[in-house]
């Protein structure tokens, strides 16, 4: 099966964040690409440091508003809950390069926890850039 | 590439493993089946039910004795320490058909804390089928 250029630029921007949380001192789990032996979905990645544990839907656009489904936000939850950790939403926005909100040294991803999501009025779910941006949480800053 | 009656076998019982799991309130990651975006070897399933955090190599066999590499077990310590996890083996030895070891209702493996394994000669690693029986957490027991 072809991956479309979308399609490959998040697979990349997601092993970008995989490799710089296993730099920085997490132990972390990415869910197998392709059917798993449940029929329950997982999270995209699982980490953890000893004291925190993280599930987490990963997102990356180059538009200014993300989506995810309620369909996956809900699995993510259902997971998060019975495993025991923090459900979250990790998006990833293009920004030109230099833009001061990104460091050469970091993936450039912000962490959401699902209760924060917007809804949408068909009940699915949205981060846009600018709130990703002042209210989301850093990877540098988990 | 062609799987081998032994390698399907040992699949075959992995997932009958994850889905006693997942059936059994536990939230449980499998690992990639292949190359994980870091150098790092990952834990063959990963495990959780809100209290306990289980990171396992799981090995099946028809022999009555199932050996793991020093490089499997360092790696899954490594991991499991990291993330915040128990770390386990998971062996799963034949039985004839309605030995009592077994239920109907449960997969079949016994889990022996990686500290508890014997050692052999050649500092790899290895369990025995009566030890693990006698000694090892039957999934039923986690």
């Amino acid at each position: 099966m072809t991956m479309g250029n979308s399609s490959r630029k998040g697979a990349r921007a997601e092993r970008g964040l995989v490799n710089w949380l296993a730099e920085n001192g997490w132990a972390v789990m990415r869910a197998p690409a392709s059917g798993s032996a449940t029929d329950r979905d997982l999270p995209d990645v699982l980490f953890g440091d000893g004291e925190r544990f993280v599930a987490a839907e990963v997102k990356s656009s180059g538009e200014d508003i993300i989506y995810l489904d309620e369909s996956e936000v809900d699995s993510l939850q259902y997971f998060a809950d019975a495993f025991g950790a923090e459900a979250m939403a990790a998006v990833r926005f293009d920004l030109e390069y230099g833009d001061p909100a990104y460091g050469a040294d970091r993936p450039g991803f912000y962490f959401i926890p699902l209760g924060k999501l917007e809804m949408t009025p068909g009940d699915n779910f949205r981060v846009r850039k600018d709130s990703a941006q002042t209210q989301g949480i850093r990877e540098v800053d988990l």
